[in-house]
């Protein structure tokens, strides 16, 4: 299967990271292409940035449907575009936050969540409650790191990421932490062992959970709320998205 | 006061009509710009519709905030791009439905909700429930109209109308009922009329509640979750935005 | 307009202080007439107080009616008589508590309550609850300071409520603060200015939503749950009630 | 046991038959008391009628209190004062309608709600999610009764709540019922008899968990939220309360 | 009335002093017959022991049955069993978490649990939210004490469960604690002496419910969800379970 | 990989059948082991039946840990013992009312389930709440089918199921369906090309889960709530479980 992986900011270092770490992830029939929007916020820490990544998400979900991917991952954590590009394609289409939210709630009671800043908590926050995961955190921790402090000061960022994940083993009555960054996604195991409690990453969860629904036939419903937009003009730049 | 009213989908018809709604209802004291985005979506019936257009909006607050907007309005009834435009500034914006879900909430115990289709019957389910309420609406109920037969073919697309409304106000155990389209905008006088209880509708409680908060002399918190973005490059076709 | 407001304690300073500061945010056509019932507690805090002012409430809305009020505030953070008052009238009516909780979930996305004493807590958690915006509001603080306070010692109340606010403001994770007593109507600039993020207050809030509600034309719907009260005999005390 | 059971409103005949249903349904050691408030409305059927009949609900605590009642109940389902009853005593008090749902969720997994009229549905519906049973609640039927004709004309609006009642049984997945009218404490058995699945009616269930409360020792916690209403002064016709 | 008092471990020692603290509180008329499973956990301390000791409780029903029981509590905090219990008798069955619950509820507006051990506080967490006070209970607490050292070591448990409640006094806002753990049914009195709040003790409180269900000639719905189990082959061990 | 699939209920032919349809979906190097426990009801369709097969889920955990199986799978729609056996091991557990909800959330917004007998909804909908799903599950439609009908007349039996989603699509505003039975494991495919919608089915999709967790390498989190038991003795025929 063609795993599309798509990187919603437009740093090249992070795609390729990400990327790696889906393909060390990944069974051996699936070929990940990582790809990310040529136009849009080299990182994503807001809602600001988060809604002008959601055009390019869209985009290479299209370009996607031209070479026949199988499934989608949108690898940011505040899962930019998620319904817009579900209706876009009868492939299933994950987000890393909720692959996150999924994968931990299979495997303890209560999770808490550990970020980069503080202010995209309210993102992470509102994902909860649309998904059903609201009681199921315990905390949303922010290790006040910069995303791309994850890229160019990396052992720094790693070593407040895992002080931060420590508080939340001990405090916060949990029984595993979900990472809130794709930048983290190359450091799970590394936290892990430092932290001792199971620690989810949603990139590397969206693989596996993109596999098992390919692996069951199942996609994207187009019966309802998720078909294909209605056929309409655009204008503007976005006149080539006209159908 | 300078209340700029965004029409996100670009057909200037509809703008023209929401803003005359709006200036009929505005106070002596408050001038109201009308704007659509250059480039998107001619009608808004989808999140794809709603993920493009939230592009535009943002880049009218950014016009708006050159010109010395004191507040906004984004009149879709999805609220495309609400959070991000509350990022970019400190005067307060509002969305339609957000606008008009409080406002029924004032005046009855529990709406309903009279929309155009049923598809997008799901993204005022998620507002209700992120907004917080969702209790207070007993139902959405879809015209099946698509959003442009109400410029196009008005009088059966208001017929329909009606009869959901008044379907609504027999079935639903309600008080009010909360148009669910920016078109509806100059509708609300003759459906109330026809149905004989309070019709609720977004544009006009937009302009309402956004004269109120500029009265307050408060605006959309600077202080955490809405601060404004993070500097940063964007690239390609949103270069312009890098800070 | 004729916006009555109604103090529901019978403390003819505070009545007069509440007016005042409703007078110098409303609207020039706004005639605000500030009453206090005749009967009734000096101050409320708790829910005996509260069902007794309740009575009065509803005296002065009826008293409001013959003299042809276009709107209605009750001017105390319990909202008491809320719904009972909405039943006598087609005016708006509009509770503090309530139009403070609109106006803060409009420009932030999380808000705490700085209130009086913590035994009133309960109440804003209920109203918090039945309105929708518990998830909206992350922690009600009390400054520990009885409701007169704000009257005999009002510096020494201010300090308290600005400490209570500025420790909301760094702890909270918030956006914005409600002040949780109609006694603070004129202090919501002095603390505003001192901690730093938007301050809502909820007798000016109020004043601004009943303009905005009977400038839409919308009042308080007649169909259904807040249907004008079944003409029925009151005995004793309340024989003057009968219909 | 001194068992005060207090029927809101002001009618005789109905405070009799109350008194009556509760005197079969006591322990031995249990001396029912029936009153009634000497002001007051003579039926309650919404929100106003409700806000004035909690003045003499309290009234009804206070002389409970001279006399030294052990437990009160507020025999209407709307629970008329009872947070302010609870402040006025160390002693147990109990709603109807709160004493309906506990002991309907003890013997099913949900319930379905008979009562008079349609327009008081809403109180329940805000009581249901106050005390924590909105899941629970199936449906709120209303068999469009006035509350007084419940005495009037007894047959009749006997066959009305039994047809209602064999309704909710059949399309509402329940398995059990819950009576929403003070006035119909003495038509449980035959409604069940009719009906042949458990209805719960709230002036009996009340009776039996406040000789439970009484019985274990326990009455309203004075810690807190409950604690006896801080001393003040009261103006007008409720000088008396001043304390 | 003839009470079947079900510990569900095999400590006949637990099962002797919860039956005395049943006799103690129980009405003259109440026979307690405190019975324990054969086969079964000396404790129950987390999800597999309360799984196990679910058949000891369906047991213990059989028998009751047979022997013409009234009512019947099942005597540990995760309610093991109750609803398959609720399935085998017309008679009432009550849990002692969920009785505990609900006589709090009736006597303060938010609760907070004292339990054993911190890991069996899903299991209540998970009960408050299933049986709808998720919002009244503030705080569940741990004292950290395993179940049997309340037999073994009871001082030294006794000092741990009043500091904890005293912190849960001054900490949580509350105006009640509920004991989490059948094994202090006889000591509540101590407790709250020494605490200074009301404390709920679930086996108690399960008493009395369990009298007034009785008393009111309500039992376990046999319409729908809790009917009877349809008859069918069982095999192996549970062979006798053939219906 | 080591898949051991636990069918609940002790009918070999339906082992034989789940065990199947899950070796069909499952990986190339996913060997899948069904088992049944010996002791235990045939067919599980309440609370009593669900009980009394956790005791055999468990022994069936206790033996796969003796075979080193990777992975457990729960084949009842009830999940009966699931947080049981997920203490019992560090391997990943699912129940497959779990695994069908979290695979129908992330391919449609909304979903509905079809299950065996109206009785058993209420397991369902308890599931839903705890798992986070309440307000993803529009509604739960029963064909009326005894579970073993699906073995012994099973042509009759999926053409009610066929109706019975054919009218959840049409009527109830879904994307997708959830079967809820483990016994139309091998019908996913014949219902899907008759309704013309996604359709769930949770054998199918556990397979694939507990393939994504192995992949993963998480597991169930040993630290806190779901730790192994604490040591203890088991008294009568369950003394072999002492620790």
């Amino acid at each position: 299967m063609r795993l599309h992986l798509i990187n919603p900011n437009t740093s090249t270092g992070m795609t390729t990271r990400i990327g790696e770490s889906a393909s060390r992830i990944a069974a051996p029939g699936t070929r990940i292409v990582a790809t990310q929007p040529e136009s849009g916020p080299v990182s994503i820490e807001g809602h600001f940035d988060e809604a002008i990544s959601a055009v390019g998400v869209t985009e290479e979900i299209a370009k996607g449907e031209r070479d026949g991917s199988d499934a989608y991952i949108i690898a940011c954590f505040g899962d930019p575009g998620l319904m817009a590009a579900r209706e876009l394609t009868r492939a299933p289409v994950l987000g890393i936050a909720e692959a996150g939210f999924h994968v931990a709630s299979l495997i303890s009671t209560r999770f808490s969540i550990v970020t980069t800043l503080s202010r995209t908590g309210i993102i992470a926050e509102h994902l909860l409650q649309a998904y059903g995961f609201a009681h199921h955190c315990r905390r949303i921790r922010a290790a006040e790191i910069p995303v791309l402090d994850l890229e160019d000061d990396g052992d720094a960022a790693l070593t407040r990421v895992i002080e931060t994940c420590r508080r939340a083993r001990d405090e916060d009555g949990i029984g595993a932490i979900v990472l809130g960054c794709g930048g983290m996604a190359d450091l799970r195991a590394t936290i892990e062992e430092a932290v001792g409690i199971p620690i989810v990453e949603g990139v590397t969860a969206a693989v596996k959970l993109a596999e098992a629904l390919v692996g069951l036939g199942l996609g994207t419903s187009k019966h309802g709320d998720l078909a294909f937009p209605r056929p309409k003009s655009f204008t503007g730049h976005f006149a080539h998205l006209s159908r």
